[in-house]
C-alpha cells in the first residue's frame, strides 16, 4: 500500500513557514505520512499580486500582529523567536541551497538550521557564512553552495516557483495533498489528515 | 470573583466570522467565559488599507482558496455553505439591527440566523424582508428596523467600528481580550484560552 503523501510549499522568509517546518517532521512521523519539502519564492507570487514586499510591511497593522501572533506561537511551542528588523530576508541563496540539501537525507536538517538561525537568532540567511554555518549543522558540505548558484539548479527553483503559482498558492506555508490546497501552519493538521484519508493512499477508505 | 470575558469583533459580509459565530456561544458557554459580540464594517477598515471590497475579490487565488476553505470547514462543523457571487455582501443594514438585536436576550441567535440566512441559504441580507424574517426567528420584534436606521444607532456602528481600527484590528472575526488581539477563526479556541489564563479574571493565576 502507498504511504499517505503530503507536499510542504515554503519560504524561508516566511515567519509562519518557520512554525511548520519544525513541527512538520514530528506530527508527519506520527501520521505516517511521507513528506516532500518544496522551497519556493514568494517574491514572484506576491509581485503578481501587486505586492513588491510582504503584505506585513504593506500592512502595518497585519505586520504589527504578526509579530505577536508569533510571539505567542512560539512560546507555546516552545520555539526560540527574534524579531528582526531586516525582515522580510532575502531567501533565494537559502532556497538554492535546500533543493540541493533536500536531496539528500540531512536536507530537513538543514531546513530546520536556516530557519532557526533566522528567526531563533536572528542571523542573516542571506549570508554565504550563515548557510555555511546551517550545512555544518546538519553535516553537510559547504560545496553545496558552488552547485547551489549553477544555471540548472537557478532554474529549478524558479520552476518550482511557477509550479506553486500554477498550483494556486498565494502564500506560505502551503500544503498540498493531490490538487487539494491548504494554507497556513493552522492547517498543517487538517493538511497532514486529509492526506491520510483523502489522498491517493486513503481513496480505498472514504471513497469508493 | 470576576467571569473571563471575550469580545467578539464580526462582520455580516464575513464568510469566516460566520463560523465563528456558529461555534462561539457553545465553546464559551462550555469554558465559562462572557462574549461581548461587538459587530462591525470591514469596509472602512478595508478602505483603509486601499483596499475597496474584499481581498478575497481582489486577490483572486486568495478568493478561489478561500471559499474552498469555508467548503471543508463547514463540512466539518456540518453547518450548510451556499456559495453566492454577490459576496461580500451589503452588512450595514445587519449590523446596525444587530446593535439592537444584542442589547436584548436573543441577540445572539438574531446574529445566529442572519449568518444562517447568508451563507447557509444564500439570501440576500441586505433585503429588509431577510432582516425581518431573522427577527421573527429569534423572536424580536421588527420594529428594531426602524431604530436601527435611528441616527444614533447609526452612530454607534461607525464608533464601533472606529474602536476597531484603533484597537489594531485589520479583518474579521477578531477576537480582544483587553489589549490582546486575535484574529481569524482559528485563534477562537487560543482567544478563550487566553481568556481564562491572561484576561482579568484569570491574574490572579498566571501573574502576579
Amino acid at each position: 500500500m502507498t504511504r499517505p503523501k503530503l507536499e510542504f510549499w515554503f519560504d524561508f522568509a516566511s515567519t509562519y513557514s518557520y512554525l511548520s517546518a519544525m513541527r512538520l517532521p514530528g506530527l508527519a512521523q506520527k501520521a505516517g505520512v511521507d513528506v516532500v519539502w518544496r522551497p519556493f519564492l514568494l517574491g514572484p507570487i506576491f509581485a503578481a499580486q501587486g505586492w513588491t514586499t510582504s503584505p506585513f510591511l504593506i500592512y502595518p497593522a497585519k505586520g504589527k500582529y504578526m509579530w505577536r501572533d508569533m510571539e505567542r506561537r512560539t512560546q507555546a511551542l516552545g520555539l526560540p523567536l527574534v524579531w528582526s528588523d531586516s525582515f522580510p530576508q532575502n531567501s533565494v541563496l537559502a532556497a538554492r541551497v535546500a533543493q540541493l540539501a533536500l536531496q539528500t537525507s540531512q536536507g530537513v536538517a538543514f531546513c530546520q538550521a536556516v530557519f532557526s538561525a533566522e528567526f531563533g537568532q536572528g542571523h542573516d540567511i542571506s549570508q554565504t557564512a550563515v548557510i555555511t554555518d546551517c550545512l555544518a549543522q546538519s553535516g553537510l558540505p559547504d560545496g553545496l553552495i558552488d552547485g547551489a548558484v549553477e544555471d540548472d539548479n537557478k532554474l529549478a527553483l524558479r520552476h518550482t516557483t511557477e509550479e506553486a503559482s500554477a498550483r494556486g498558492l498565494f502564500g506560505a506555508p502551503s500544503f498540498t495533498v493531490a490538487s487539494e490546497l491548504f494554507w497556513g501552519d493552522d492547517r498543517l493538521e487538517e493538511a497532514i489528515h486529509w492526506a491520510i484519508h483523502h489522498g491517493e493512499a486513503g481513496r480505498g477508505r472514504d471513497h469508493g
